[in-house]
C-alpha cells in the first residue's frame, strides 16, 4: 500500500513529483505493479534505459537508488538489478520459527551455518546468561535465504552448559527443534527488540550488499520455563526482505 | 545490547576488527558508552579528530559514518555530529499514542502539522475506507519530535464523513483524543505493518537529513467497534529514534 499511495500522490505535499527521476521512478514502478516486470526479472541495463528515456546516466541513477531504497528493485552482484520478491511478513507476537513462518508464505527457506565457535561469556554475555565470567556458549553464525535470497544473517548464542554437543548437529535447520528433541529445552518467554539500522560490516559482507543499505537489526532473548535464558540472538535483515506486521483488537 | 555485543567483538568472525577507522569507531563508542560523551554532545569537530588520532580525513569519515549508520551519533544541519540520544520504545502491541509512551519514557513529545486538506478518495483509499471513489478525506500531514529532535513525519488521512470540522481543531496534540472527545470515535482494532525503508524525498526533507538515511516506515489501518476504517496512517521514523519491542509469554 505504501508505493501505491506514494504514487497516486494522495498526500498534501507533492512538490517534488515533477522531478525527472521521479517520472522515471513512476515508469519502472507503474511497470512493476502492473506485472509487466514480475518479481525476479532483470531491468534493462543503464544503458538501455539512458537509451529509452533519454535521460543522463546520473539522472537513471537517482531513480533506481530511489526504487532500491523503497525495496522495489536490488542489485545482484555485479549483474545488474532485479525486481525485489515480496517480502517475508514476520507476526513478532507468533512463536514460529523462519523455517516455519516462511514455508507457511509458500517460500522456500534455507539456513546455511557460516561458522560455530564455544567461547568463554564476557562480562556482557555472562550477565544476559546470568553465568560465571568464562562460562563456555556456543556462537553459531548463520545466514538464511527465501526462495535462495540471502535476507538475514544471524548471531546466536546458545548456554553451553545445559546443549553439550550441540555444535555437532546439522545447524542448517531449526534451532529451535534441535533444542527441544535433543535438549528438551522449550521457549517460554521471548523478549524482542527490534531497530532499523545501516547493514554495515561482516553483515553487509555476508549479505552480499554495499555497506549502508538499510537494514533492520532484531534482538531476542529467549527463556525457558524456569526464567532461564537460553537463547540470546542477534539477525540483521535486508529491508526488502521483511514486513513486520502486528494485528491488535480490543479484548 | 547491540553495540557491547559487537564492541567485545563476541562472535566468531572478527575479520574486520583490524581496520584503523573501527579503531575510532570503538574509541568514540567507548567515549559514549563511559558517559565522557553523553546524548545531545557535540562530537570534536572532523579537523579536531584528525589532529587527535592521526588518521587521513577519510578514515574519520568512515568511522563517523559507521557511528551514524550504528544510530550513536547523527549531524545537525551543517553544524556537526552529536550523540544520539536513547532511542523511544514502541511497543505496537500496546495501545498508547505518541504522545503517551513518549512521556511515560520521561520524554518531550511535540506535534507539528505541517499540511492539511480535503481531498476527493482516489481508487486506493476509496477502498480502504470502502468509501465511494471521490468521497472527502482528510489528509493531515505532521512532524513529532522527542526532546526538541525531529523524530518522525507522518501523514494520516480520516474518513471527513465522520470528522466534519476535523482539520479546524488544533491538530498538534492527540489525533485519538481529538476523535474521541470530539467525535466518539475510539479504535477497536490496529492494524500494524512496519518495514524498514530509506528515507527519501518529502519525508528527507521534512526531517531534515540527507536522502537515503535509514528509516522505518510504519502503516496503522484503525477500526473502530463496527469494523468501519476510520484512520489510516504513513509513518516514518529516522531509524536512530525509534526501538521497536514485543515481549511474548506463552499463556
Amino acid at each position: 500500500m505504501e508505493k501505491a499511495a506514494d504514487t497516486n500522490g494522495t498526500g498534501p505535499t507533492e512538490s517534488a513529483e515533477s522531478r525527472q527521476y521521479l517520472g522515471l521512478r513512476d515508469g519502472i514502478a507503474s511497470r512493476i505493479s502492473t506485472g509487466d516486470l514480475k518479481p525476479g526479472d532483470k531491468l534493462p541495463s543503464e544503458r538501455q534505459l539512458q537509451g529509452e528515456f533519454g535521460l543522463a546516466r546520473g539522472t537513471i541513477r537517482e531513480a533506481l537508488f530511489l526504487l532500491e531504497a523503497e525495496g522495489a528493485i536490488f542489485r545482484r552482484d555485479r549483474s545488474g538489478w532485479y525486481v525485489s520478491p515480496p517480502p517475508v511478513v514476520y507476526d513478532p507476537t507468533r512463536w514460529e520459527g523462519f523455517m516455519s513462518y516462511v514455508e507457511a508464505q509458500g517460500r522456500v527457506p534455507t539456513t546455511f551455518t557460516i561458522s560455530t565457535a564455544t567461547i568463554p561469556a564476557d562480562p556482557l554475555l555472562s550477565d544476559i546468561f546470568s553465568r560465571p565470567l568464562g562460562a563456555p556458549l556456543h556462537h553459531i553464525r548463520r545466514l538464511r535465504s527465501v526462495d535462495g535470497r540471502a535476507v538475514l544473517v544471524e548471531k546466536l548464542v546458545v548456554d553451553a552448559a545445559i546443549t553439550p554437543g550441540l555444535l555437532d548437529f546439522d545447524l542448517n535447520t531449526s534451532l529451535t527443534a534441535i533444542l527441544k528433541r535433543n535438549f528438551g529445552i522449550t521457549v517460554a518467554r521471548n523478549q524482542i527488540s527490534m531497530q532499523p539500522c545501516a547493514l554495515t560490516g561482516d553483515e553487509a559482507v555476508d549479505l552480499r550488499q554495499k555497506s549502508g543499505l538499510p537494514g533492520l537489526a532484531l534482538q531476542r532473548v529467549s527463556y525457558d520455563g524456569h526464567g532461564r535464558v537460553v537463547e540470546y540472538d542477534h539477525e540483521y535483515w535486508r529491508h526488502d526482505a521483511v514486513q513486520i506486521t502486528v494485528d491488535l483488537r480490543v479484548r
